[in-house]
């Protein structure tokens, strides 16, 4: 909460900007943030070391003073933290000139000074002189360690800044108090009957897990708390808010658990920080504004792939995306709206760490987030929908379905005492509503074709075995996925990632995936399914297309599921809605 | 350059600070930026108006005035530029309550403020009356139409703001004055024993176009121009600067045509607007670093799909890109700058926008800039290192690869009367490093072996027609690359990502693909390639497991490629270097 802004690079040959803002507008553009300024500054390095610990001093003594204020009733206003502007030549205390060019101060400090050294004798006696500037005699004995009355400066035990716990946050790790999530599951007396909304729900196990933990969990993300159906947090907490707080404002506090601000990078680096420090929470985002964090992503997931191998190390608590408002229900924001490649962005990072969850229903999502909430040092990323949308799993169905991760629906399918014709795969809670609708579709039009319907829950269990260590062996592949039947697999996000998860498995060539093809825009749900053929209809005609021996005999059928496609659109074009008996379709099984 | 800040927001629910912000700390912000701060405040609509009708006036002439001075000699210094702070009530003029609960001036009249209007007649009412307080029949005549006096207020022609040429920057587009890029060629008399920095040698083709096109082309970059070595176009040119300039700066001017900041994100911006206003740019950047702009990347190829089908929309010049500083050649900065996945990325978007180069040497990038910047409406990824690296092909030979896209290098190749025992591919400077290096190790320890050499400049010439223009024919691609014989590809960055190009192709179950797997750290580059199995001791072992029948009688030369990696790896941790032998190795034939 202190920060020196220390302006080196003033002469630097990059424009630099900061380092060259004038004083005045300096002091004024910190003040504008808030904060109370002190300027510290010279070509002495004696007389600046010495200001700047009596600054020090001074502001340390300041930011105690807020501390203590904040923690009387009411007192945690936004207070004006102190700011130090450190100004020094760039390159200061090095040479002044070599080669009878100026350094201090240019931007030729700011590399190495003296590349030479090895050949140049006179490079070689200007390092030997300015090392002997700062008179190591003074500094170290004649053993070569550090005298004892600088040694003795040195902090002790957890104090040292390598030995701070905060610096090792699973030393200061608690597991959260997590309720039950099986008391906050919706019923389900059969399946794909009646609705929820997956993330309402889960907001409301969210609620109880604040409550439960009050200063080791937190829920971060950009605005959308409430756009995303969370809004049962706010009976437990608020937004954090330090400022000003008026009558009129919906739960802001200085002491609210939610990290809302429309900034994915804020939120990001909010969290990674919490994290590291030894506490737990929940990034939950926009699905196509999460790849504003990929880069940020990227290093943390290079961070958890490092430490594993660091031994002492304590393992940390997992950094959880909840990815809601996705790619298949932007009704009204459209294309810009839409982009479900952050799973693929995920992928590239190292197995070990890397762990993609798109739970169907509601209930899986609980389970789902109970499981990540409970796990370490991963990246976990959930997507699930917001909307209303049909509940498949009772509880414990959802429980055994989403630790298996990837399992035959038995009360979907129709191929209990031999193989198949096909397999009808999803992934992701709209394209399981498309192929159930479709499967639904087969039974009506094409009664001697058999189905087996596979969900997937955990991506990672496409990957074999040696790739991934959720992955399946190969025979638990071929069992589910048939050695030689058409597999038609409606998968949420662009298609290419299945294939490139699977394709070492040897029904790869009869594996025939529909997903997100980059097309869209302001339109219903159902219109946007369509745009990219991942629709019950297209799923049956793809089904036509693919099971030997079926193509001339279904030709009506297939014509009639084109026809309907048809059909859906033109109703969305006359009444700016789907159909309800599209969007009004359950499993009447 | 007018930015106008409209605090309509100050009492909504989410904490958006900049509204919360005291009157004197904002203004402080704002002038700590370098601005001119004018306030506009108050409740009645008519005097706020007026209010502002003048303060425009005011800043319009102080705009112009700035704009004088800067184009009179010695005029281009950083301007206070002036900045509007606008106050008014959040849903102002809206309804003041609804419901009984006060709207205008709260959070609720964030949406939708009257949200029953087609149930509740009360709403109905008021809607009424809201919309009747805007005094529609002083504004349009009894057809409806908008009053003469209205109408005339609008600007004519291209001064309305939707018929601005610089909205549709394709009508101002000039194709580039490019110099013959086969002028700035290196000379390569017998392949792959000269070497040269592929990026040096661009930045000389980049200087003269800076220089032929001083109005139409800028270059991007995050401060890396110099460290990418494209620091020739400083004889051109400089780093456009609009502070103060002191003596000891290098190549800083006002009116320089490289811009160069440490914000990726800036970079990107600039460069969308550049185009979209119908000039020429690139943008350099280290190729991890380039993440940061997913999203911004996701949405300007969104707008390129998009405008493809609005007819009226022309054509404006490509976004390129240019990663150097490779995944490859991090050698002081190690596993934080180690990602080559910005190209899978990518590839998820509309085939028709998008293009990836590797272009494997010198002459090679040049031919591939040369066509990128004469290209229309694509993002180009052009992927090239910065490093002396081997020159392979002459600039005519270049032309004809780089064109073709993908090719079998002969000179490399023994198979000319036969189908190969196996095919050695490669895409990515360092991956064909490795392969010809691989290829002299078969030549002289498994010289029955015929080995096929492929090298891969434009990536997208791997999928198949059907889903990228650039694709091969199946035909094409089964000529290349056999429908049978096992395929070794060295590829630049995650494998999986030629997999998924690829998957479809006959041949697809013999390709074995070795690329960057996410290991790294600060070390040798050939330690790089080993840690990750891309290295030519590996290609030549993966070779041996995969030609059948070779097993067996190679298990010597297996055996000694194996340990010539330890050797190698001990050497570097010996010397701190690579062995001389393997880093200096050039093609021997």
């Amino acid at each position: 909460m202190l920060p020196i802004l220390h302006l080196n690079g003033y002469k630097i040959a990059n424009p630099t900007v900061l380092a060259r803002i004038p004083r005045p507008e300096l002091r004024a553009l910190l003040e504008g943030y808030g904060h109370h300024v002190y300027e510290v500054e010279g070509d002495d390095p004696a007389a600046v070391h010495q200001q700047l610990a009596a600054t020090l001093d001074q502001v340390v003594q300041e930011i105690d003073e807020i501390r203590q204020t904040a923690r009387k009733p009411g007192g945690a206003a936004r207070p004006r933290w102190p700011a130090i502007v450190l100004r020094t030549p760039k390159g200061w205390t090095g040479p002044k000139e070599v080669d009878g060019l100026p350094v201090e101060g240019t931007f030729r400090a700011h590399q190495v000074p003296l590349a030479e050294v090895r050949t140049n004798p006179a490079h070689l006696r200007q390092l030997d002189s300015w090392m002997r500037s700062y008179h190591p005699e003074e500094l170290f004995d004649e053993r070569g360690a550090l005298v004892e009355e600088l040694a003795a400066l040195s902090p002790k035990s957890y104090r040292r800044m390598s030995a701070n716990p905060h610096t090792n946050g699973g030393l200061l790790l608690r597991d959260l108090s997590l309720p039950d999530f099986r008391d906050y599951a919706v019923e389900v007396p059969k399946p794909g009957t009646t609705s929820s909304e997956a993330t309402r729900v889960l907001g409301k196990f969210l609620r109880d897990i604040i409550g439960r933990n009050p200063e080791t969990f937190r829920l971060f993300g950009p605005d959308e708390t409430a756009s995303n159906r969370l809004d049962a947090v706010f009976e437990a907490t608020n937004r954090t808010f330090t400022g000003e707080i008026l009558p009129t404002d919906d739960h802001l506090a200085a002491d609210g658990r939610v990290m809302e601000v429309l900034s994915e990078h804020l939120c990001q680096g909010w969290l990674e920080g919490y994290l590291l420090t030894g506490r737990h929470g929940l990034f939950n985002c926009y699905e196509a504004f999460i790849h504003i964090v990929d880069s940020m992503f990227n290093q943390h997931a290079k961070w958890l792939k490092v430490t594993h191998g660091v031994p002492w190390r304590r393992p940390i608590a997992s950094l959880n995306y909840l990815l809601s408002s996705h790619v298949w229900r932007q009704d009204n924001n459209g294309f810009s709206h839409q982009d479900p490649g952050f799973i693929d962005h995920v992928v590239n990072k190292k197995a070990e760490v890397i762990r993609v969850y798109l739970p169907p229903d509601a209930n899986c999502l609980l389970s789902v987030a109970d499981h990540c909430l409970r796990s370490r040092d991963y990246v976990n990323v959930i997507v699930a929908g917001k909307q209303l949308a049909l509940n498949y799993l009772s509880v414990g169905e959802a429980i055994v379905h989403c630790t298996r991760g990837c399992g035959i629906w038995e009360w979907a399918s129709d191929d209990q005492d031999k193989e198949p014709d096909v397999v009808m795969a999803c992934c992701g809670d709209i394209p399981t509503l498309e192929t159930l609708a479709a499967v639904d579709l087969i039974r009506q039009h094409l009664p001697d074709v058999t189905v087996r319907v596979i969900n997937v829950v955990d991506l990672m269990r496409l990957q074999p075995s040696s790739e991934h260590p959720h992955g399946m062996s190969d025979s638990e592949f071929d069992a589910l996925f048939t050695v030689s039947r058409p597999v038609v697999f409606a998968y949420h996000g662009y298609p290419a990632l299945i294939h490139r998860l699977t394709y070492r498995r040897t029904n790869h060539a009869n594996l025939h995936v529909r997903g997100y093809k980059e097309e869209g825009t302001t339109t219903t749900p159902f219109d946007m399914v369509m745009l990219n053929d991942l629709d019950r209809f297209h799923l049956v005609m793809d089904v036509i297309d693919r099971v030997p021996g079926l193509a001339s005999g279904a030709g009506h059928v297939r014509q009639q599921m084109s026809d309907r496609r048809l059909l859906a659109r033109a109703y969305t074009r006359a009444t700016g809605e789907d159909d309800p008996e599209i969007s009004g379709w359950t499993w009447p099984y």
